[in-house]
């Protein structure tokens, strides 16, 4: 029976039951980590071949250019036509950053502060306010980048079909509104893909900043672990035909194909913005790691290719995500409260708790040993006004062990929600 | 007999043959590059073995860490003992950056504009005037990187001890001036090693600026290309030890040990220093490549081995600098004009030319198919107050293409300085 049809006492029956449990979970001792968008370490093995796949100084020349030697500031042609093929849009429209995408993201936004974008009229940091839009549940360290530079970082609500695009376009119409933050494929928490009338409304808002910035970070771009691939418009041009080319910066890399931290990351835009960025870009490095670029695309060669290799991490990932839906089904399901959405890609599952519990539920989850993303790192400043959204990273652990954390897991929602409906 | 002591009729008719010597020099139809310190190819086939050198997947696990995975953003530890090594710092204070150590340095003179340092009343952009000490000639890649933050660039002269430390403890009780650059081995392009006495004074300065910056780029740490290794003081200690421990960062990277570009590079700086960026860092990424760390630190070993190379490198470079050397001293030697110093280590000549002819000779060197550093470069905003100073880079053309783009250098000075004494 759900708990919010209980009595008072059969409620302090099942209180005494789950508190009881919750000992026992303690005395485990475990120590147990769903908190981040980790692969877990067989995820590693499957592509740890890539180390010994280019090892012949013969093939280190590649178009007439020596990967050995400074130069190619927007990457070798191979890997630039490689990210092209995975995106959709034209090799002359990527530029290869380092092995983090982030940190692409935070350099283009570092440079809207210090110097302006192409279409900017001042440097953000000369701006009276900067707002930032943040479709929430969100990416913690995509809101932290904005609110490091002092922007006002405005809460939108997320839909089924990606952020409430009414909302957004009501936003926009203020010019000290400077972008927005998107992850369009299996986004970071909720697994949702933005519907394809959400994609077109982003191509075609009519924002009143010139320099209006969609952060379009396409992370989990071809990050099926069930079914097949699903195809997604390149947003490149779809802002060019809507008239607004130099209005999206999109971003992906291969962190989550072969290895985390280790890999190569894009940044696509108009040709345009490439060309600004190139030359702003020029002031900071000479060129970023064309020997990992080429490393890169001797392995994974191509989509197609890249497509099979994640089906051999969906194999991995998949029994994970089933176990996390299942005993989300069977331990909280029957509780009458707490909301999830069963996703098909990505590395998370957000799950909405009872209001006003996930920061207990957590707390009570790391004294028993299961560290969690922190309660209200989904939101603007890490603040959850309803303090009911939990971000499930089940990507780490072994399946015997992610099941041990989900069941200390689903007790300690419980825990708190008795707590709650208790007045403990 | 010196073109400053010859009469007119002799001038002109030295004019006369120098100017079928350029002609001669156009016939060939060159097309040569002396303009970056970019290594030679035969000094990227010396290290390419590196590319095979880490290819089993057990070898990923160090110091109990799985390299293949996010996770330690100052970096691996053997990799930060290897740095230590090198430098002769302790591992706590290096922090491993990307492939690039200029990419460093842009982001901590960022984040002083944007964050401010950890001694910063404020961040620099709120400054009413930012003023950075630029010892010229020096490297153009590093005043333009202050420049872009619209700092005020201040000339300092070079002595042959490193910049001229009166002028520098003159210039520090302003409490705008913020910083100062300086390549402390083999200066880029005076190919100086500052002296004892200057290191100490750098480490003793007493900047009206609690914020002010010594940007201490080891770039040529280990780089002698003649003789044996000479030893360099550690200036964090010496920073430390004089108390100023937040005074300076230090940088250096592979790029000039394995591959330009590819590489792992590392800033040096006092413990609060290190953690107060690794703070600010951890908004803009998650980890560094370790992969790459680690099959450097396979590769390179630790200083002894690393030296070791270096005398490889050595062979190949030694040879090209004396064809620099050789040719400036038969061929302008005689005419009584031009300054150099022969360097023995780093990777450039710097050559002062008759005052007011550098630009038209660089400009002569272009027609004839010889590309070089552009004159002027080597001062702040890219302006030789002297029109004299230019910088030669040996590094990447064979030994035989060197002698022909040094044949046809030495004639545009000639000719440039006759169409001067000619007034022509």
């Amino acid at each position: 029976m759900s708990y919010l049809e209980k009595t008072k006492e059969a409620l302090q029956a099942e209180y005494d039951v789950v508190k009881a449990k919750f000992a026992a979970c303690k005395d485990q001792n475990l120590k147990l980590n769903m908190a981040r968008g980790k692969p877990g370490a067989s995820q590693l093995d499957i592509v740890s071949d890539i180390l010994g796949c280019f090892v012949d100084p013969a093939e280190c020349f590649s178009d007439g250019i020596d990967a050995r030697n400074y130069g190619e500031l927007a990457g070798l042609p191979v890997a630039r036509a490689y990210w092209a093929d995975v995106l959709g849009c034209k090799p002359e429209q990527t530029f290869l950053g380092g092995t983090s995408s982030l940190k692409i993201m935070f350099d283009v936004i570092s440079a809207a502060y210090t110097y302006g974008l192409r279409n900017s009229v001042r440097p953000w940091c000369k701006e009276e306010v900067v707002k930032f839009l943040c479709p929430s549940p969100g990416y913690d360290r995509h809101f932290k980048i904005t609110e490091s530079f002092g922007a006002e970082l405005i809460t939108v609500p997320m839909t089924a079909d990606g952020p409430d695009m009414n909302v957004v376009e009501e936003l926009v119409k203020d010019p000290q509104v400077k972008g927005i933050w998107c992850v369009p494929k299996y986004s970071n928490p909720d697994g949702i893909i933005y519907s394809e009338d959400t994609v077109a409304r982003f191509a075609n808002l009519k924002p009143a900043a010139p320099d209006f910035t969609i952060m379009w970070d396409n992370a989990y771009c071809v990050h099926e672990f069930e079914g097949d691939f699903i195809p997604f418009p390149d947003i490149i041009s779809l802002c060019e035909k809507a008239g607004n080319p130099d209005m999206v910066f999109e971003f992906a890399s291969t962190s989550k194909i072969t290895f985390p931290g280790a890999g190569i990351s894009v940044m696509a835009a108009s040709e345009g913005n490439i060309a600004y960025f190139t030359d702003l870009f020029s002031v900071q490095m000479i060129s970023h790691d064309k020997i990992n670029q080429l490393r890169h695309v001797k392995y994974l060669k191509d989509k197609a290719n890249t497509l099979a290799l994640m089906k051999k991490h969906a194999e991995v990932l998949a029994p994970k995500f089933r176990m996390v839906i299942d005993m989300l089904e069977k331990e909280i399901l029957p509780c009458g409260f707490g909301q999830w959405v069963s996703p098909k890609g990505g590395y998370f599952v957000s799950f909405n708790t009872l209001p006003g519990t996930a920061k207990r539920a957590l707390a009570l989850c790391k004294e028993a040993g299961v560290v969690m993303t922190p309660a209200g790192a989904t939101f603007p400043y890490g603040k959850d006004p309803k303090d009911s959204n939990i971000r499930i990273a089940p990507s780490l652990p072994p399946v015997a062990e992610l099941e041990k954390a989900m069941d200390v897991f689903c007790t300690c929602i419980k825990l708190a929600a008795l707590e709650k409906l208790l007045n403990i």
